[in-house]
């Protein structure tokens, strides 16, 4: 066997790839037909089956992570990335707990969105159907493994799943227990494909497979998410980074401005709704910006400051860095914040359509005309009044699951929830009309 | 200056014209964020003072398209493709006739799509927002360049134009029209862009300029929106082929099935919503199928049937040519029709399934659990139920401007109105909520 493998070229070794993955693709797009057409119920009984099955194959699914851990410790990975490949009990519960809320979500499949009756008699519905095929590349966290199959199901569709190979012992036990419960159920067990091979090629292969996969969707660090964006063909759902402002208005309410720059920066600096710039209006009182600026610095932020900012709260000057060109366009994903002082509503929405990556941004301010003038004229996914920008989230929204976070303006913008894997056709019923 | 040019070397010439594409891309863009702000009546003002700039503009603009027929006749091309080149006097009102027409339909952007409130007390709102900038490239017709300006302008966006080249000449003095037009509004003349160079680079150039182009739209043949699809890293709008299907049921109704047929083939054979296969349920009346076949026939359509139709119509057998495999897969796009008999709405199923394009599929059926079978299954943008699939069109289904057919299920599905061409974003509205 292992000299068979030595004797094969690599032309040979890609051959017997693409073979293997287009099989699976194939079987992923044939089981979509029969996903896309069952009951709620149907899925939704999939999906208890799912939850039970990976409680009760817990201790395999611990082995198979153990598995992971230890060659990702032996290759010296930091703490941080064997925290994120870890699997516990807690963390397969709280699998099981996403799988119950989602069951309780609303399916969006067969949804009427329009229907209309035209002059010649012909009747229009447009209804919502299922995507058919997504592939997900992702990186290290093996619980994206049971969400995003649970998600797809629940939506009518099928999966091929390509996770890091660092995770590749959990998923594959993961996605066995999943198709294992699957058999059981009315959803064909190879709605669920995941692809174990260590070859970026598989990649390749997944991302331009038009025809038999109908989205890609990249979850991970912005390297992986541009290297599938420059090499798909198939349609891709971009999730993509946040520099988020929060522009402090000459009439912010003292508390409030206070309140919400502290929330989005520190409650959660790693993640893409925090805000990563704050830009202070020349007139808001000179006072109240020296508390705020304080505050941040006790809460354990570095400030980088403009060199106005620097100039009129000159006692803080020592501990309020000079920012560079490069720090406006930064995510820095840290308790590290850039900080300019803009001398009018105008000087902060130019500051932000230069710098903002149209993920999340907010405006404190007393005055209505202003916000609504923010409000309009910044180009984001979501845009603030009063509010932190931490709350650009499907929970938070109130979407129940989320997907991710979409930046592009096709298809699905912001939290993505179930609707966001899903399409619609035409149904129309005539009665013999000709054209 | 013709000396300077042959000293530069290609990657100087790339240089230079990398700097003035991406020069056009920063003004489309810049114009985008004025234009998205517009209210309806500036830009149906807009609309309205380049109906009357063509009309002013003819002369010139005729004396352009004279110039790109005489080099396309001294290539040798075809009569069909000097047609479609061609500009007249009638072709000039007919595009002032759609720009009327678009005037009177309903703008979307700024349409309250949803809204809620949240436990926390934020105010939701999810608000149809203009995609930013469209990128669009073509071939031949130079209709389309006003056409998609217009369409690209009532929805708040920003336009790049890359014709063929053959039409330059024709597309510089429309893009001239309307930029002069626009001057007199209040859409900044720079949302509409033209790139005349006749390097496909160009192209690559507008295809890779994620942050600045949201979206691509190819109009063309397979192989123009093949090459895009392949290179974009933009997002791509697809319009694809139509490889249709009609089933005809055992219990179709005898004249409602020829007239849907006939229709459905020979009324415009090359557009993509016309039929190119025939799929007769073995149990629909023999002398009905005979009549039907003998029908398209003397209709002057080339029939390439099944062994099986052959067999059992073998009086007609000389004029029924034998289908080969590849022709399940073609769409003719002229008066050429592929006829298979099967056994049953399964067989029918089945078929449609390995062969169809995703595009438009019809049953003629009077059994209405058969008729909801096919339509719930058959995977398509367009499913009828005893309906010609040449009901496929943006006029047809009411939308009153088409900017295309879309083949993929991502963003838009079907024939795309303007609605296809607009995105949304979230705006919340708060009193200091934190999380």
């Amino acid at each position: 066997m292992e000299k068979r493998t030595k004797e094969k070229g690599a032309g040979e070794i890609m051959e017997s790839l693409k073979t293997k993955v287009l099989e699976q693709l194939a079987l992923a797009k044939q089981a979509s037909r029969k996903t896309g057409l069952l009951r709620t119920e149907e899925k939704n009984e999939a999906l208890a089956l799912i939850a039970e099955q990976l409680l009760a194959d817990e201790a395999n699914i611990l082995a198979a992570n153990e598995q992971d851990l230890a060659r990702a410790e032996a290759d010296g990975q930091p703490a941080s990335y064997l925290d994120r490949l870890r699997l516990t009990p807690a963390r397969i519960r709280d699998l099981v707990d996403s799988l119950e809320q989602l069951i309780r979500l609303e399916d969006p499949v067969g949804q009427l969105i329009d229907s209309w009756t035209r002059p010649n008699g012909l009747v229009m519905e447009q209804i919502r159907v299922p995507l058919g095929v997504i592939g997900m590349v992702y990186e290290a966290r093996p619980n994206v493994t049971v969400d995003a199959a649970a998600i797809a199901l629940k939506t009518g569709n099928s999966i091929v799943l390509r996770g890091s190979h660092s995770a590749v012992q959990s998923n594959l036990a993961l996605t066995a227990s999943i198709r294992s419960a699957l058999s059981k159920s009315a959803v064909p067990a190879d709605a669920v494909q995941y692809l174990p091979y260590k070859e970026h090629a598989s990649v390749d292969l997944l991302c331009s497979a038009n025809g038999l996969v109908d989205v890609i969707i990249p979850r991970g660090g912005a390297g992986l998410i541009q290297r599938v964006l420059q090499q798909s063909s198939v349609p891709v759902l971009e999730t993509g980074v946040g520099n988020c402002h929060i522009f402090v208005d000459q009439s912010a309410h003292y508390d409030m401005a206070e309140a919400i720059v502290l929330n989005a920066k520190t409650s959660r600096p790693a993640v893409c709704n925090a805000a990563e710039t704050l830009l202070l209006h020349r007139e808001w009182p000179l006072d109240r910006q020296h508390a705020l600026l304080a505050r941040l610095l006790a809460a354990g932020v570095e400030l980088r400051a403009c060199e106005q900012t620097r100039a009129l709260h000159s006692d803080l000057a020592e501990q309020l860095k000079t920012a560079t060109e490069q720090d406006w366009d930064t995510e820095f994903s840290a308790l590290v914040m850039a900080v300019r002082t803009v001398d009018s509503l105008n000087d902060a929405l130019e500051h932000i359509q230069r710098h903002s990556t149209g993920h999340s941004e907010a405006i404190v301010s007393e005055d209505r005309a202003s916000a609504e003038r923010f409000l309009a004229a910044v180009d984001a996914t979501t845009v603030y009044h009063n509010a932190s920008t931490r709350f650009t989230d499907g929970g938070e929204f109130g979407f129940g699951a989320e997907i991710g976070i979409s930046t592009q303006k096709l298809h699905a913008r912001g939290p993505m929830g179930l609707p966001a894997l899903t399409s619609y056709k035409y149904v129309v019923r005539g009665t013999g009309q000709i054209r």
